[in-house]
């Protein structure tokens, strides 16, 4: 069973969005076998979208589209997809009332959300328990195309509440199951060779992928087929073999590193809190994506100020005079400052030149002390990359989450 | 000028990795008047790649692809080039110098990282500062197709330093200019009624696009044509226009708003701090996105524990345990705290009920209380709107700083 997704709209193309839906539909057909064989990014316009939609049905089994569909002139997907299945826009009275519902007393019903209470005829038509615009179910010639709103929230509780479900009942699918890990200490290229001679061993049903993340690299294995208790056994196996040859290089586990640390913190019942320094609040962020984190998840100081890592986090102001703010007896003095004033167990401090300016001589940008501390240990280590600002941030909190881990 | 985007790797579909590099390449060639047509993400299939570069050097005079250029097995792309521009690998010096270079002494020259100084003859090699894997620039028929890494950050570089600059000394484009502004207290259907005469006077070389996000929508003014003065005049005119429709709602400022906070409070003076509950980090994440921020931004404390809204804030017991910690009493309390606390002259507070989990009856999920404080003025609101944990948190981040901005 194979599916293709079509984004629409102009802000994709311009770059003023980045479309997250396609990533996210992906993961989820995958997850139910169903295989995305291409994702496309079109403009508003008509013949445009007409083309895309016709290669997609001469390609793929599924057409699962998103966008356009908004109150607003840009958005014509309806009535494309009436030129294209030659039928014609219909008042609906249910996505009527589903749109005065949504609107509630915030917002007018005017002339343009009334627009979006007409939909094709002759398609199935779901209502959108989130937003005003509903979703267009087609069926031609044994194909399935859905037309659903853009806005990633109400695209989501459409697609895993009426769109999902459906395609899980109808369709037979292969099984596929995934393992993923992630590998500490080797770069890409070096892991690659070191598993070599495995990768080519594994059987035709089970394949192996690369996915680099910031200073840890992603591997995942897939096995597709028709019986649940071969690709487990298969998987299992494999995993054993691959734990032979990385040892304590390899993470048994395919959650997140915030996922892991809070699944470690919550078992073993402590309590973490986070000193930040050129992260500026993107670790705390991470650690509180993770909901219910307020069970091992304190709080965090960002001390990007040197005034405040002294008053907040007790440095000493002999230690940020004599070694500097980025340095080992830094990040230090605030992890233990963290865990004082914070009353936990463990922390997590950082403290860096993330750039773009702010490097010296021997201290380049990129430079970056990290260290984790759980009750009288304490771990540090220096990172010294420069990928941007940006990946300076990113890698340097997986690499404390990644420390702290090791330590739990 | 027509471009198209190709991005392969089968991480893309199956949802593992979200693509940026389309909507980053998307906003760069646009800003030099070149127009992406669309933007194709395809797996790692040596057929489906040449199909879907086939398509678009017919309809586009630019092609650009990412990925597939790594030292692993997966990486077909080169071979794929090579297959479809009739041509073969060959061993270059300079990019094996660079890829030495590259790895230095932190990675062991192995033989797949040899491979990546394999390129595609008949076409120019351009190496990649930042990384192993080098650029291919094809031209066939007054066409061009551009290959490059898929790493975002060697991407950027390569796009930058070497691409990007070939392409505006070759193509007399069109000038493109935008204008972009913020409108608060709008939906974007009221939005659209209120600008629909207006827009409809728009004269043909000016377009107009509406860009929801959370709490706010961004409109976009975009001007094409040949004469850069006439353009400018126009945009400023419709400015003038919008400005007298819109009055206080609109924001004549296309930056993000905490690039606004920025420049507003580097223009006064004055310092800022952060009180964060529940959104956890991503208020200050947000601040610390902007290189020199540290001129005005001193820190925050991530006060996810009630304790800690105590001892580092000096939120009263008591206003916790009458009000509770999502209430306006304590987001003032928080406010003031953090100006006290890290000394600064404006801060911002936040505490909520992001979700999945934790309303009740009065305070049911989504419901944030914000407050903004500058010297002695302290303004508050309350959010009221569930769209799931993380489009929550991002909206109250957002009317946060636009709460501040209208103080400034």
């Amino acid at each position: 069973m194979f599916a293709e997704i079509i984004t629409i709209g102009d802000e994709l193309l311009i770059g003023q969005v980045v479309d997250t839906n396609s990533a996210w539909i992906g993961c989820e057909l995958n997850n139910i076998g169903i295989e995305v064989l291409r994702i496309t990014s079109v403009r508003d316009r008509g013949n445009e979208i007409i083309e895309s939609i016709d290669n997609a049905m001469k390609r793929a089994d599924i057409v699962l589209m998103t966008g356009g569909l908004g109150p607003t002139k840009d958005d014509i997907t309806k009535q494309v997809l009436c030129d294209y299945f030659q039928t014609k826009l219909v008042f609906d009275d249910s996505v009527y009332k589903n749109i005065k519902r949504i609107l509630g007393n915030r917002v007018p019903m005017n002339k343009l959300n009334k627009s979006q209470a007409m939909v094709p005829e002759n398609c199935i038509v779901i209502n959108n328990r989130v937003g005003t615009a509903s979703v267009s179910w087609f069926e031609r010639n044994g194909k399935i195309l859905v037309s659903m709103p853009g806005v990633p929230q109400e695209m989501k509780t459409v697609m895993g509440e009426e769109i999902l479900p459906r395609f899980k009942t109808r369709f037979i699918a292969d099984i596929i199951l995934h393992k993923t890990f992630l590998v500490k200490n080797y770069s890409e290229s070096v892991l690659a060779e070191t598993l070599e001679q495995w990768e080519e061993s594994l059987p035709e049903f089970v394949k192996l992928a690369y996915l680099p993340s910031l200073g840890i690299v992603r591997l995942r294995l897939t096995a597709r087929g028709h019986c649940q208790t071969t690709l487990q056994k298969e998987l299992d196996e494999q995993s054993l073999a691959l734990n032979k040859i990385l040892k304590e290089n390899l993470i048994n586990d395919d959650a997140s590193l915030e996922e892991q640390i809070g699944k470690k913190l919550r078992s073993l019942n402590l309590t973490l809190s986070i000193a930040e320094s050129c992260t500026g609040g993107n670790a705390s962020a991470r650690i509180t994506t993770i909901p219910g984190c307020s069970e091992y998840f304190k709080g965090a100081i960002i001390a990007y100020h040197n005034n405040i890592k002294i008053a907040l986090l007790d440095v000493p102001k002999a230690v940020l005079d004599v070694y500097g703010a980025v340095s080992e007896e830094t990040v230090i003095a605030m992890a233990k400052g963290a865990m004082k004033r914070l009353n936990t167990d463990c922390s997590i401090s950082i403290s860096g030149i993330a750039g773009p300016d702010g490097g010296t001589e021997t201290k380049p940008v990129g430079t970056i002390w990290i260290a984790s501390a759980y009750k009288n240990e304490i771990r540090t280590m220096k990172q010294e990359i420069n990928r941007g600002r940006g990946m300076n941030i990113e890698r340097a909190v997986n690499n404390a989450f990644l420390s702290l881990l090791e330590m739990l």
